[in-house]
């Protein structure tokens, strides 16, 4: 590796969180008889047309947890749910704040911010971000989120925001995160590149291709192999 | 005290770190001929004026390292150091990043984490803020800046920018702060109000009146005492 980065930015669902299990384990609580599988699978399928709507500027600029209401208020109704009401609605949408960390997430980030300075970058937004993170004891050194940037990902606003935050060079900044889309959208801005492989992030019904792509600097199990692979 | 903040927003500089003795010793170390004092002041006394350069126009939107460096350039000629060199420039510079919090800084607030959430709301920005709370262990749970609402305080947008990212209503949270002019400005945005003596602020030759002013729902000797008053 070329001299070390200065900043991992994170990205959240899916890499440091389990959003499908965490909704699944939650619906499963509320409303046994809902497919909780196919439930986390819808919810999560109409994140990135809802974003698409502020992209595109019908929705002028929205935080993320007013567009999993919105998509949460439209698939209700497919799984028999119709019936809940505002607070059990509110309520349920507050499962984004809850999510829980893989089980080497928050162990190996402490190992990483022994010597970097680590961030979330997420498209989340900085209250949820703050939530999850508090609840889950995630020791981010600060709450990077499209909030801040007022863009999501993968708009280079994010990318380099992270950059121009800290003072550094976009190449002293390395994304971690389980989706290549992501990175090569960071690599695209002069990012450095680590992917980590969540073979179950839409479930064990679900296994994802994990293996390794050309163009990331780094390819880690977890975030524990990443911290060996960075000396910490 | 009616029911509790959820939310506890604090000052940064004077308030929880000690600019002015910490700016004096790293002077003493680099040019112990300098009165310390005197140009630790002179560097704090010109950062109203910066900010107000931005607030008119003059200057687009700024982040306070690049304010401190006009201000550093501009007095360094009055203290005898027009011979810096820009690597030394930069790095007193930095001492902004460097600032050393109060003796009960630390202890105080990771008391009071374990029932609010604490965040900084400080006209710093989030490299600044980031960089010092991870060199000095100042327990965040996120680093809220001017630089997020791009407004210094104390413009309302600030303040209430607090409670929108948290969702919560403005007397959900408690802006903790050693300056009266601080805590009115967030009380007229609806914000409840904590003042925190800090005599020592401006060094032990130019004590500061900390006598209670009306208005404030508390206050406290120190962010211990802040623990005390708000059951941690």
């Amino acid at each position: 590796m070329a001299a070390a980065p200065k900043v991992l930015a994170f990205d959240v669902f899916g890499t440091v969180v389990d959003w499908h299990g965490s909704i699944v384990r939650e619906l499963a609580a509320l409303a046994p008889q809902v497919d909780g599988d196919a439930f986390a699978l819808a919810w999560r399928a109409g994140y990135q047309p809802a974003m698409q709507r502020v992209r595109s500027g019908e929705l002028g600029w929205t935080r993320i947890d007013e567009l999993h209401r919105l998509i949460l208020d439209d698939i209700l109704p497919r799984f028999g749910l119709a019936h809940l009401d505002e607070a059990q609605r509110a309520s349920l949408n507050r499962v984004w704040h809850r999510l829980q960390p893989w089980p080497d997430s928050v162990a190996g980030l402490t190992r990483l911010k022994s010597r970097y300075l680590i961030t979330p970058l997420s498209n989340g937004n900085i209250g949820l971000l703050t939530h999850m993170a508090k609840r889950a004891g995630l020791p981010w050194d600060c709450i990077l989120s499209a909030e801040v940037f007022r863009a999501y990902k993968p708009d280079p606003a994010t990318y380099l925001g992270v950059a121009q935050v800290f003072d550094v060079a976009p190449d002293d900044v390395m994304l971690c995160a389980a989706h290549h889309d992501d990175l090569q959208a960071a690599a695209a801005c002069g990012l450095r590149t680590a992917y980590i492989e969540r073979p179950l992030e839409f479930g064990a019904a679900h296994i994802k291709d994990v293996s390794p792509q050309a163009g990331n600097e780094l390819h880690a199990r977890d975030i524990a192999h990443l911290a060996d692979l960075l000396g910490c």
